[in-house]
């Protein structure tokens, strides 16, 4: 049901909206409003092209996400599948099929907490299409980004030798929102929660490693590192092999039924995104220990195809098999989607 | 539930669909398979960019459209938006959101009948994403395309005095969708199923106006006659007056009763995708008649926005009123949306 606070028209909706999106106008030469948007490219530019879907049910809940944190996830699914690339974000095209139970003051806040995250990445939503129907609220952010002409990271790039790093902590979201389902009160649960909430992607380390091309291949980790490694060598035609005390994990208190959910969750959680890449034996001493604030950890080396993905756990090789969601498979029901 | 037949995995249906949209490698530098998709824009052009969802039980049903129909108008609804801006559609991101109902076979045919559509518009599929979830199947097809600098076609730029044109038959589709509901067998039927399920849009004709600067101003007529005209004429802050004989309607048998529907579907019809264009008073000889094999009708004049938009029937004036579908008031059910 509509409630009484809710647009009167689609007219009243646009017209609230691009009110809100006027200002941020870098390349854009028309806006929402037209049958479609118009903007520029930098010339010597690619154009680099992602979507993403965000779904109530399997991605979020309204029981438990804020809406501002659904728009702000929605939009940074994209944005570091933009990262990712090496790339700059610069425009997004969001469509928003709405649940009739949601309210407008719900809707207000789901576009401010996208607005806000899209303003600190100069990304400007160029246009969209909103429709209200009887089903559950989905969104879906294509992003359109630029990157100079083969200086995009790709996926297939790896060789056997390459010291395989990642950005910042893993599985911090996946506890995040095991701890969203039953609040607590301690700080690691407010950085935990924050991760789940409102993720951070790494646009600007993803642009330094293109531009200065210290890796040679790079994917974001959003399915889980045991996935997503999987993808990156898949992609190179290499193998892996990981070092399990090196993974980096959320700090914890020294309880082994809690470290071993925490290793878990760093190979098998969902929506982390932080960096994957690899990077070939003569530029490791070029990757600094940190960037912007964020930790880089080396965690494995690129091994040949025939040795699989193995991680060294206690003197032992485990072989390491992709255990991140898979949406055809309906074999988890936590919400994750790369 | 999932068909046994049904993609064993995420991975198996992103192989499946990778094979079926190679080959279409106009300016796709990479495709389906990475975190995105790198293209190229020719220099000196700008690139147009739209997203339109389309709903199961808004603007389909599992029960009345073939997939091979709902793929083709999931891509066609993006593809008219590009039409409308007189830019050459380039590429495609599809985000599918599947119930879990639907089959292998069904996902199949339904990127037959885009990438059907996609083929002879010379579109690639540069990627996108999908999800298996318990909700109602959803499409939302995001399109980038080009147009040279200064050259696109935008709502806004209708003078008084400027001849208003359609090219082709408006209210075709709702009377398509009226026999689809209600099977027949006749000639008109077979047209009119015709271009509700396989609409066809204008995309040369949109480019040669837009290439030869004939049209003032410029919209796809997605939600009827009324509500499109009012958007052209707000966005140029003129007004208008319709000639209600010279409406393209479908041919029919001289039945008062259809006769009236026709002209009601005309002006109140979704999904036509005809273009809604004006011309200057100076330019409206180089309007041809029509335009391959459409025939292109005047239907109107612009006039000053106090006039509002009027319909000069049997010699009196009618005010017209934007009654096309508007998912925000949910006043009508029918299938339409911009």
């Amino acid at each position: 049901m509509i409630s009484e606070q809710f647009f009167q028209s689609e007219k009243e909706f646009v017209s609230w909206l691009r009110k809100r999106t006027t200002g941020r106008v870098r390349g854009v030469r028309l806006g929402i409003g037209d049958d479609a948007a118009l903007a520029r490219i930098s010339s010597g530019a690619e154009i680099v092209a992602t979507t993403d879907l965000l779904i109530e049910g399997v991605h979020f809940a309204t029981s438990l996400h804020p809406p501002e944190s659904v728009g702000h996830r929605a939009l940074a699914r994209s944005l570091s599948d933009v990262a990712a690339m090496g790339a700059v974000p610069k425009y997004a095209l969001v469509a928003l099929a709405l649940s009739r139970r949601a309210s407008r003051r719900w809707v207000e806040s789901l576009y401010e907490g996208m607005l806000k995250l899209a303003r600190r990445y100069r990304v400007s939503i160029l246009g969209g299409d909103t429709a209200c129907y009887s089903g559950k609220t989905l969104l879906d952010v294509a992003m359109i980004g630029e990157v100079a002409r083969g200086k995009a990271l790709l996926r297939s790039g790896a060789k056997p030798g390459d010291r395989i790093f990642v950005a910042g902590t893993l599985g911090l979201s996946a506890w995040g929102l095991e701890l969203l389902k039953a609040p607590a009160k301690r700080e690691t649960v407010h950085e935990a929660l924050r991760a789940h909430l409102y993720p951070e992607p790494q646009c600007a380390l993803g642009q330094y490693l293109a531009k200065e091309k210290l890796a040679s291949a790079a994917i974001d980790v959003s399915d889980g590192l045991s996935t997503d490694l999987h993808r990156l060598c898949e992609a190179s035609g290499v193998g892996a092999r990981l070092w399990a005390d090196r993974i980096p994990r959320p700090h914890a208190p020294a309880n082994d039924r809690l470290q071993a959910r925490l290793l878990q969750w760093a190979l098998c959680g969902g929506e982390d995104y932080r960096l994957l890449f690899t990077v070939p034996p003569t530029k490791v001493n070029r990757i600094p220990s940190s960037f912007r604030g964020v930790r880089i950890h080396p965690i494995g080396e690129v091994c040949s195809a025939d040795r699989g993905v193995l991680m060294q756990e206690n003197g032992a090789n485990r072989v390491i098999v992709p255990r991140g969601y898979d949406h055809f498979r309906k074999s988890r029901s936590r919400p994750t989607h790369s």
